[in-house]
């Protein structure tokens, strides 16, 4: 079992990688537990969620479930590819502001999470049950069955975090970050199960603020990572002062951090054994060795699906792993 | 003004026609109250109503409303025409039994109606909203704003509407129908001011059973009516001894009456001043008479548009209206 934490897209990129190294491997059968039988177990971040038109989403789930099930948008990384906006334009036409992008296949997700989630389901079970109708063969993990919202403040005051991400285009300043509901949060029984398990634990190039951030913020996720002998290691999601995607270059920095990989090592500190920086980024490998880790330097840019395998079996073979 | 009761496709049509007649006299202004200054009111059906997939979907609302707007699927009578169905094809993806036809622009419908009904919005301010971003200048008014639901007893024993209506295809005998909730319903103070201020009341051409029938068992509703002194014209459904669609003919049968425009009638005795049967059951204008109400004999079949303006100017010239 390889067990990755995950964002969105950076994240699912690679867990695509993961996923599609280990598949070969797969045996049929043990379909009992949810991460029983599976050699891929993906944490996924869901301090993202919110509601929309009554409707739960969960951004970053959705973009590993797609990515995964082979339907993502490749031009974006998120949504589902050749999906279509009939609904949103309808919407619009009765005078919403549909400022967050939904397909009309998108809505089909929200709809079912929201019904199975209305009766009782939890996000482990209505996640697993998605993944399942998509023929996905991995795991995938919300981090926790409790509602968490991340909060970002700025300098016009909190903003709740698709707020500041889409609405906004993450065009505030980040002062503070706090995950409203994290202290009623729990490790759940499938991420503790996959933690046990896990040969290797892979921090995926996601923001290490608000992507990793609330992962390892759930109350006992540090302790359970720490109690793995597994080698855990991490890939920079920063690649020459700048984040490959969305707002981590500009977060660090306001929140007082360097726009580096030595950033994102420092905030995992004493969690990680490696730490994967790009070739571009060489100089600073000596940086991160000083914070008490081994460094791979390599081509982390994952452009295609090429990107994504040849990224995944570096780790994994920098992790030590039988698998690699 | 004039005011409608409707249930589906039929009483779609017809309010259609009412709506273009009336429209041109149509004056700006007086858009405070949700039946002033409107020419027509349209009371519908909502025993059809169900939900699913968390969503509140109100079948004969949805089908005036449209029509009214002009965007409805002309095939079909409901729906919206030229709407796609790729969130639906989704859910059947993801192994959910699609049986009941959604579009693309019709979930945007149910999204904002199961949104604001949460927030505590009644089923009738909804239908304003939705009716008034649509541009239509009618009140459509829900035949009362508490949950009714219409259930038809079988052989197979009840059936909630819409699986005999749609699941089964209307298959099943029909020995019995209730209107569940009935009892707690209200006339609202929209439809009470629309009925008290009518210059005429039009029973559409829908089904007398489970379309006009729950309408009537609103308590108060028929003497609401029998109270107001516009003349009260109903339009037969049934032409030649069948539907003209749906199964009211079979259901009328299954319940002891003719499949007539005479047990139509019959079923209105009391409430009406005068009835509006087609040119093909000429023969019955006598025992309709001998039901103590006027007759008109005319082409009630609404083949297009000029068929829906055809029919309306024949039933308001029949009522004695000054908008004939």
């Amino acid at each position: 079992m390889i067990v990755a934490l995950a964002g969105g897209v950076g994240g699912a990129k690679l867990s695509d990688g993961l996923y599609r190294t280990l598949l070969p491997t797969q045996q049929g059968g043990g379909e009992t537990g949810l991460a029983h039988g599976r050699e891929l177990a993906v944490v996924v971040n869901v301090a993202d969620d919110f509601t929309l038109y009554g409707l739960r989403i969960s951004p970053d789930v959705d973009t590993v479930l797609y990515t995964l099930a082979g339907i993502a948008n490749p031009a974006t990384g998120w949504g589902i590819g050749g999906d279509t906006f009939a609904t949103l334009e309808m919407l619009r036409r009765y005078g919403e502001d549909t400022w967050f992008l939904l397909g009309d296949r998108d809505f089909a997700t929200h709809l079912l999470r929201s019904e199975r989630l209305r009766q009782g389901w939890t996000p482990t079970a209505v996640t697993h049950a998605l993944a399942e109708a998509l023929g996905v063969r991995a795991a995938l993990l919300p981090m926790c069955d409790e509602p968490v919202a991340t909060v970002v403040l700025t300098p016009d005051g909190e903003l709740a975090f698709q707020e500041y991400f889409v609405r906004r285009r993450q065009a505030d300043e980040v002062r503070g970050v706090r995950f409203e509901g994290i202290s009623e949060a729990r490790v759940t029984p499938e991420v503790r199960q996959a933690i046990a398990e896990a040969e290797a634990i892979i921090f995926c190039p996601s923001n290490p603020i608000v992507s990793i951030g609330p992962i390892l913020a759930v109350p006992g996720m540090r302790e359970a990572l720490a109690a793995s002998r597994a080698p855990k290691i991490a890939v920079s999601p920063i690649v020459g002062g700048r984040a490959l995607k969305g707002p981590a270059d500009r977060m660090l920095v306001g929140l007082g951090h360097e726009a580096s990989p030595v950033a994102v090592a420092a905030l995992y500190r004493g969690l990680l054994d490696g730490m994967v920086i790009d070739q571009q980024d060489a100089s600073l490998a000596g940086l991160v060795e000083g914070l008490g880790m081994r460094v791979l330097v390599t081509d982390t840019i994952m452009e295609d699906d090429a990107g994504r395998a040849r990224l995944a079996r570096a780790v994994l073979a920098f992790a030590g792993t039988s698998r690699s």
